[in-house]
């Protein structure tokens, strides 16, 4: 017979991933196969180039998909809520959820869940190890940092905390990044650009679906180095739009475009439009509302427009 | 103006406390205060004769009572569910939260939230000291110490952990108590008697609020070391559940009277009993429910409960 311990423990980020949520699965799996655990880090959905690029950099293979929960012991990196979770999770066995966004989260048993509130769940995996003192190889400790860099937009966003700097300071070290800044904004390039992809892969790039008192909102967000990009394609993005929205009954659809170096967003939204000028105080020109100094979806976009909803 | 570091923290278990939601918060107050916060231990309602016991057998005060949380910071400890919280929690603000129950948790920020599927938050509070190296106080050994034995009922509990056990020995020796099973003992027996106490009182000392589903289900539990005592007064107590089952609108009110020393529980219920039928496939008689082997709420009485409701 299997005993608990022996059986296996799928590590696994939210859907549409991003470099954080494929890397921290990566490296947590590692720290728990060094703990003596069965585990392995799998995904949810098609990585982007920009994680391809940090996986091929530091040599290590893409995770496999993980297909049907059905049984599995999971543990939920960089996520919580229900929407981003895989797919019939009820029928899986949560073990852990280790994250850094908002809780929305209902499990009807005692499990070990952790949140903080830090620029990357990255940043909560490098403090366990140096906590416990498992020794980081260098190609954990290198996508460790890129993720760290990658969700924190090089520290620019207003997610960033001391902690991600502290962390990613200690894994450069060991990672043997001497410069990164450089590194940052390289890692940060590959996926900053819209060219050769169709309106749809943008948007749905990094997606998520919420639901506000009731509504259902999506929010797409790219970054980009230079927003006219963009604006050369605006009209064909917020056709696009129009057309998800109805297609998929969304209340409210917003794609945001982040500026990495202006540190600026431009938002482009569709359906009840109001609640996103109610949010910002600001007029929708033509389904734009440009917003300088925005740059995080978590923490300047989805806050603000939560309360509206409330308060409706 | 004052900093945020030096602004006061107040650290909060949850209504009709119990000792281990009172002494956690004394002792977290009391770590926080030592890594150079201001903060402080308070509770929301009236402590039973058991950890009045504890507080004055280790010379520590009362917490005071947090009346108005408006604007406040606030550490959560020992619980996270909406009924559970202090009133008004919304005009507040949440630090933290630390506890060992199941998640229902919603929080529009990133908060640090940890739960860990241990016997008693204290058991959590208890391995900060000792990861973050705090030197813990005889005092606060002790009351961590009664916690954990108290929350776990001696270790008799099937909510026990290997690690309850193991930072319970630690604290032990910290505070100078020896025979840990005797102490334990000493400490339920305080509180383990219904004499001298009305019914409505046995059903509300620790009583907690549930909503399975969209039903509101009640769930009061005493500890006794014979059953006897509760079957002297059962209907006395049956006819208070009904009074208070109408009264107060509940779908299914429960009355678990478990006895520490067979390790069995007595339920009394009144309400839609054929859920409580239903979840523990055994028939009702005159709103008797005799499950022997079953001490705990969280463990052996929720879950299959709220399972029930879910399908129906």
């Amino acid at each position: 017979m299997l005993k608990e311990k022996d059986k296996k423990i799928y590590v696994v980020g939210h859907k549409n991933p991003d470099t954080d949520c494929i890397c921290a699965p990566i490296a947590y799996a590692y720290y728990l196969r060094k703990k003596g655990q069965n585990a392995v880090a799998v995904r949810t959905g098609e990585i982007n180039p920009e994680t391809k690029f940090v996986l091929k950099y530091f040599k290590l293979d893409i995770p496999e998909i993980l297909k049907d929960v059905k049984d599995k012991n999971l543990i939920l990196l960089d996520h919580n809520e229900k929407d981003q979770v895989p797919d019939n999770i009820n029928e899986a066995k949560i073990l852990e959820v280790i994250d850094h966004h908002k809780i929305s989260f209902f499990w009807p048993e005692p499990v070990y869940f952790l949140t903080e509130p830090v620029g990357a769940t990255s940043t909560i995996i490098a403090k366990k190890f140096f906590q416990e003192k498992v020794k980081i190889p260098r190609k954990i400790a290198g996508i460790l940092l890129s993720a760290i860099l990658s969700d924190t937009v090089v520290f620019r966003s207003p997610t960033t905390t001391k902690e991600d700097i502290q962390e990613a300071k200690k894994l450069a070290k060991i990672a043997k990044i001497e410069k990164l800044e450089e590194f940052g904004i390289e890692i940060k390039k590959k996926k900053a650009t819209l060219k050769g992809q169709t309106s749809e892969n943008i948007i749905f790039s990094d997606f998520k679906i919420f639901d506000f008192s009731g509504k259902k909102v999506g929010i797409g967000q790219v970054e980009v180095c230079d927003l006219k990009e963009v604006n050369e394609r605006k009209e064909e993005l917020i056709e696009k739009l129009k057309e998800i929205c109805q297609r998929e009954n969304y209340n409210l659809l917003l794609f945001i475009a982040t500026d990495i170096i202006k540190e600026s967003s431009q938002l482009l939204g569709t359906g009840e439009i109001n609640y996103l000028e109610k949010a910002f105080s600001k007029k929708v020109v033509e389904n734009v509302l440009y917003l300088p100094g925005v740059m995080s979806r978590k923490k300047q976009v989805v806050p603000p427009l939560m309360k509206v909803f409330q308060g409706s």
